[in-house]
């Protein structure tokens, strides 16, 4: 049994509620999920200078959770881009995963070329890192809806259009084998793509979820050499 | 709850006891394991030659588990290179993870750098071509001891000097901040290696466990777009 | 002068005889070509369980042709994707080069960018493979047509147009400067395809014998440290 | 004539002072460099969750900068990892430039291989995702020395032996051909280290300003197409 | 203040004009320009023998420039393709920037993702070759308008057209921020090419004029350890 | 049967004559070979001004060549580094291959991998170019001997310790499985390398006549789309 946080890096309590219900749809029967809304921090993540925003309300949200007893066994950043992870995983005595690695690493597990869906255009570069830092460039290629993120905090299956004609230019020009949704508003647009496409469809918060279990049941977490040392620790 | 068949695929059943013993330990509590071993394959993988006569037995094992009713949920596959993988997660209904995809996914969500210490030596390019479809190249290094594999068909401890000292050259030369033991036979050298070293000991039977259950808990399975199309499908 | 085996790694003895003739129009003055079919075998490498048996089969046919007196100087390994290939350099004691890997550095030699056109559609992550492996991709496209290998059995002529519309499409998109045909059974696309296209198109068969001829002359065959080792060989 | 301001993202006042001399060594006549101290921030930027705080100071001094009358022309952030960076981008109206891109470009322009000399190890990784997002992995290698930053606030001197070893180390193992110097608080190493080697020694604030004086020569900043458009622009 | 020597690899002179004012519009107030023209060479450098005969041009006019006394602090290379500039690199005692290396690290500094358009389409590998070498594959496309050099030696306006055209689609499909002139005639399309696409467009010998100055403020020039150490120097 | 034109790039005779005696060690039986040495060029081919005196000299052969008759089958660039070769690629009918690339390319058949050992040691670089040209880096590491290519001119057997030493590195650090030879003077080490260390030692210029005459076998030669379009030809 693992008690999780959900970390939604934004202030929008909506959210908040659509990532802890995509998280629990992929649960373990065990596993305790808890979101968690900054008190302050950005509306949403769509800028650079929301990152900021977003890394630091993040972290808050860390500390304060660290502080409870017991503290989470584990955390899921709950926001494409993954904001404030290296930090959160520096701080937070059990593991961290951000929902854009766990789709990541989850497609190249069940498909050879995939494709990410993001939104809006202005953020590819946010999924650029991501993909880069995973080294996984030859098999992933991004691709944007150009719509704001606070128009899918009460749901967004207006966009599934829009998803729809991404993801099938993803098929068909990238020949992806899976789609991974890149925001983490989006959870209700899963089961409608995947009828529609055929074909895998990822949702990183659930991904995420998946991965921090895992680890807290290998007994892993963060390593402490190097990176991830705990703040204050000797140089 | 899910039924996960644990594949070895070799024909040495004390190292299928080991593995899913490695695997129990990192299972979800409702998951229910079941080690197969091949009748016909090879005694150890340590060859190209094994390589291809392992991938034949894995997906005999593959066939025979599906054949069953009901099948497995899911599979890992148990031998370090991931014998067979792409044509199990061909065959299979459910989701296949190789214990080395598993093992590097999981080392890159808690080090920045990690290193593989493999056994024996001539297998250095089963690892480096798991790493290179992974594309973590610029993150991990791959090292051996070189003792052959049918050594620790009855216990690993006494390799636990030679896997310390490639772990320190790991840690002061690579800047490795986790372990991979790049065997499957290897699972009793985790504790103490932990304890030796400080830093995780990634286990990759015990990582593909977790990450079965994760997929199998969000409904997901290997795309059959292209690559992994059923056997028989149209073209 | 020197013996060289063309293994076909498919049962399909019409397509050795295709491969041999492959082989024959571009081998030199002395060299002898044997076509090997093997007796039990997939009909076709389409899928990924292909694959397994076919790499089976080459080696079946590696051990008896290197059984015989005197066994061949080198071998090519007539299926796009090289089934087999690791196995089979292992195990020969002559060189032993695959048609896919032959003519990606044949193409690196003429031509600035290249592109493969495979077939059918689900083999495109074995050309990415081979691409991979040789480091290729920043000069390399894979493009696919969609047709059965079983379809061209019996000739290939019947697919030209779809190979210069994929063709053409590379010219274009790609800035392909050469062509590589991405299947065993396609040397009588050869001739048509350079007169519709104008640069080269090279078809690996034939660019796999020079290659081994260019090895035995050199008096090189493959490396037996670490990864190669003979099978049986002190770890 | 440019007016640049150079930001140290952390609130130590002495470490402001040194990076304005570094930039005022290299700067053009008619450049008027202003330091910038935060008055909230981290006291140095050594963990992850220093970088999260001085993203948000590096941010908040940049506001500060835009809001006077006239703004400065360009910004150069003192800090290696270049914390805050591409928020700043997006924020400035004139380019930004960090001193760790700034470094890595100017040693690409003047040595075939580098090597970083970072401090304190654990922050191998800010330099290692710097190196990648430029792709220059291939060139350069980094090396850190484990000192604590603070160390440094009065100035570098007593750490000379400690990065003459690291860099003639690198000159022998890594073939560097130029050592770049890895944190803001490093410029009087820089003649010492020159004299020691004999190989160019690049400190990054004196890079950036050039860097940003150019981008101001040409009437270039920072592109408002997708990553670095302003906050609150249309999706 | 430094002088700086712009080489125009090609014996048309009023190219040489051209570069020589577009380097003037970027210089700082007291830099000295001089174009230099070799008496020998290419008229235009279109085809690797151009650039083989540029790159012999280009070498005797460093020799020229630093026999006279005082020789430049620094060169400018104004070529796409950079010819000659390795050799130019060890030869001349002040440091040299090629205007292809100093477009693309411009352009790395204010774009994510950012694209060549060269001309004509024969010189794309040539393009390539730098965008491999500074390892900016991953962000950076090229693309062709397809004329000749010699077209624009009398200006480049004529152009216009072609260059939004494979500018507009450089920023839909390669989610281009900002555009690379990839030949050295085309200062004078940077003006209309701005104001047509609302995104940086970068001239290769005006950033390259910047870098020099920044390179010569710093006291930097190129490593003279091994790969341009002095001709003639031990070995 | 074909007529192989072997190209030094330097004047000295002496090295012709090697090289010519590498390849007809490896040459098939109907080949017929000539060395040609340039009358003006470099003594050796060390520098960067070197490769760019070396270029002209390859180039001028090339045309010479061209206008006998009948004109060469093919070429052989017998220069490490492979000195001129995409001009002569571009200015010849028939097939061109560099020692260098054709070194890479065999080792990249025989062995998974492997290591140069070039001279001198600033010369590091020029293999550095070829490799990342062909995509190896993975694969492929280059060391160097310091000593000047001179000194081989009259045989290179006293250079036979320090190959060895590097080999051995080479083996023990860089798990090489076969040896470059990384300089155009050095085949009389063949044989005694490859007796000491029992793994593939690879000369260029025998493994590059291997490849032109499997071109010529095949009627390839240079794609003359785009990059090595004939000079003078149409845009």
């Amino acid at each position: 049994m693992s008690r999780i946080a959900v970390i939604n890096p934004n202030t929008t309590s909506s959210m908040t509620a659509t990532v802890v219900r995509a998280a629990a749809a992929a649960a373990q029967p065990g596993t305790v999920l808890t979101g968690r809304t900054p008190t302050h921090g950005p509306a949403t993540v769509e800028t650079n200078a929301d990152e900021v925003a977003g890394a630091a309300a993040v972290l808050a949200e860390i500390d304060r959770a660290e502080a409870e007893s017991p503290a989470p066994d584990g955390y899921v950043i709950a926001c494409f881009g993954d904001t404030g992870l290296a930090a959160a995983k520096e701080r937070a005595v059990g593991p961290v995963v951000g929902m854009t690695e766990a789709a990541l690493v989850t497609a190249s597990l069940i498909a050879h070329r995939f494709t990410i869906v993001t939104m809006p255009r202005r953020t590819l570069a946010m999924s650029d890192r991501v993909v880069r830092e995973l080294g996984l460039g030859h098999r992933c290629r991004v691709r944007a809806v150009d719509e704001q993120v606070a128009g899918v905090a009460g749901g967004s299956l207006q966009l599934l259009d829009q998803f729809v004609e991404q993801s099938w230019a993803a098929m068909v020009e990238d020949d992806a084998e899976a789609i991974i949704l890149g925001c983490a508003g989006l959870a209700d647009l899963v089961g409608p793509l995947r009828a529609e496409l055929g074909i895998p469809v990822i949702e990183g918060v659930a991904a995420a979820v998946g991965l921090v279990e895992a680890l807290v049941a290998q007994g892993l977490s963060t390593s402490r050499a190097n990176t991830y040392a705990p703040t204050g620790a000797g140089r």
